[in-house]
């Protein structure tokens, strides 16, 4: 028997959190930011460096798995944990966000979902009690309620609509969830768009219908950083503090330590590896694009002092290299080096926390980014 | 000063040698497969992963490397050694076989070669002495002599000039490697087409000017097994015992296993990688096409034995979705598996040469592959 799914907060810093989510399958300390595990693979990155950068939980796509290998088909491997072999904590997302994305047709309804599927083309239903049944084959620790996710700018009337359908969604998927083993748990997703007064309705409908954890779902979706955090700032007071807080599919580092201020403990982005294997690192003195011209003849290490032996033992020339000749192993290792940077972040930000310094760390992160970037100026 | 750069002997049988090669960078056990590192990377792998297969030395292309980056570029950067971080024995091609078989124009002339840059149209010249002086800049362990290399079928004219041709050449490499530093090598190259009595005079005339190593170039390139097998007998007892043997570009396993019982030493092929990033494992109960439907539900890994974690900790059922989904960690970890598959045979055959059953071996491995090619034939 696992033991409950639960989260306790250690430290508070104004409005910033650090905790520990306990999960069947061990431990996440918040702020935690997930990397993306898309089709049960962090792309490019073997598991072993995703866990020596310090990950402790994984964010594994729904709606890529349940149609690619499919659902059934994983748990019959053992479910995603055996499959991927990754025994540490997962979550996984309920694939509404890529039906709305990626689908290249679909139809909602009160029910659900139809969508064609955009590797064979077959019509896919997925109805919120479909959405825990995929989630409880794939046996993830975390799994999310079906909801609709609406691109922003939208009208309000789309917006209300979507989110009010999220909220009955919410329910059925709470109902479905019953009976999961205790180790599991399934969030809530906010919606509401960037109006302030929808938003705050929804946190405290999904309140009412109670979670174990919420996401402020429907950002990061074309609004500006300004409107994210403002409506990041007005949710987090709506929600219960004994609760863990994820924003999904977010993002800058930047955009995680603002968040991180405003009372958000957990995150997902394709931001480290998508950009790593496109050529940009991140690195303590801000970010660095590898391809640029002047990396050429540089023998110096990304980082020389960095905990990843990538940005410590590559030099910056050998790295434009294999860019430049389109070596697979470049984005490899600029991923490598980027998952690390956003896990350290997060160390950093925890210590930061319990050490009741926060807004310095924040301060501090800022001006080694900007002092990179007067450099970069100044180069050019 | 670094040791002399030597090769002994430790044991035969019959044919097959087993011994030991000193270089600047190390020592290499042969048999020894060298995996190919194009342009200083071996394709996917992280260097970490090619060194743990049992690597003890790379091969890079000269002309991939004096294209992008530039030899001088790397001579600047402390040599391919440190650019690429790989602190163990490197051999270099001469670039010559590239040139025949990449170059969109090439015109090939007494002084050397001139030929246009597949990759930014530029025209450079190869000379020997050119040859000799990019891998001087590279600073490879064992550096090969420019020669011509033709392509089966040719007419024996044909084969008998770029024969004679290359010979010329190997005096002229001989001349501008003098002065080079004691624990680096230069090979001689025999070439003679598919003709025995044109690859003995090549041969002779190669000892005569004298190398610290011979290699068998212009095989596997259209010629089968059988021909290719049948030059090699005839060829090695015309070499000194002393000096090692290294077949060029060769091969599948069965044709390592074959060439090492008619004495040769060393051998490198891109086959473990690209087969490895096409889907294909070698494995020791034969190759393993991944992609293969029947993959799909398999929750075996490849080789629950096997000494590579890839091999041991994924399920064939995850592997054959990373092919299916696209995702770049099956190829990686398809690469990783086929190195130490091949760096595995080599140090069976040094085992089996140093107790006399270099034979017993040879059936036992053909035995089980053979095993494997029944049991799928009896599948499907």
């Amino acid at each position: 028997m696992s033991e409950p799914f639960s989260f306790h907060l250690i430290a508070t810093d104004g409005a910033a959190r650090s905790g520990v989510i306990n999960t069947a399958h061990g431990i996440v300390h918040t702020p935690a930011f997930m990397p993306v595990g898309t089709q049960a693979s962090i792309k490019g990155v073997h598991h072993d460096d995703v866990r020596a950068s310090g990950a402790e939980i994984l964010l594994g796509n729904t709606y890529h798995l349940m149609l690619r290998p499919s659902a059934e088909r994983i748990a019959a491997l053992g479910g995603l944990h055996a499959f991927m072999r990754w025994p540490f904590p997962i979550l996984t997302d309920s694939g509404g966000f890529q039906v709305m994305s990626l689908a290249p047709l679909r139809k909602i309804t009160e029910n659900g979902v139809t969508f064609r599927s955009h590797i064979d083309g077959a019509m896919v239903e997925l109805s919120p009690e479909r959405a825990v049944e995929v989630q409880n084959l794939l046996d993830s620790d975390i799994a999310m309620q079906l909801d609709e996710c609406v691109r922003l700018p939208a009208d309000g009337g789309e917006i209300e609509r979507a989110m009010r359908l999220s909220l009955r969604w919410a329910e059925r998927c709470k109902r479905a969830f019953e009976g999961a083993a205790p180790g599991r748990a399934l969030f809530g997703i906010m919606q509401g768009g960037d109006d302030p007064a929808l938003r705050i309705e929804s946190a405290r409908a999904l309140v009412d219908i109670g979670f174990p954890g919420y996401a402020i779902g429907g950002l990061a979706v074309g609004e500006t950083q300004e409107v994210m955090l403002q409506i990041v700032a007005e949710m987090a007071p709506a929600l219960p503090a004994d609760r863990p807080r994820y924003l999904m599919g977010v993002g800058t580092p930047s955009d995680l330590l603002q968040s991180i201020a405003r009372g958000v403990d957990m995150f997902d982005c394709v931001m480290p590896t998508r950009n790593g294997r496109h050529g940009l690192a991140f690195t303590r003195f801000g970010p660095i694009n590898i391809k640029n011209a002047h990396h050429a003849e540089d023998a110096r290490p990304l980082d020389p002092e960095s905990r990843c032996p990538a940005a410590r033992d590559f030099s910056r020339a050998y790295l434009h290299h294999l860019f430049r000749s389109g070596e697979a192993l470049g984005g490899t290792l600029l991923s490598i080096v980027n998952l690390y940077y956003y896990q350290d972040l997060m160390a950093g930000a925890r210590a930061a926390i319990a050490a009741g310094r926060f807004a310095d760390f924040v301060a501090e992160t800022n001006e080694q980014w900007l002092a990179r970037r007067d450099r970069l100026a100044a180069e050019s």
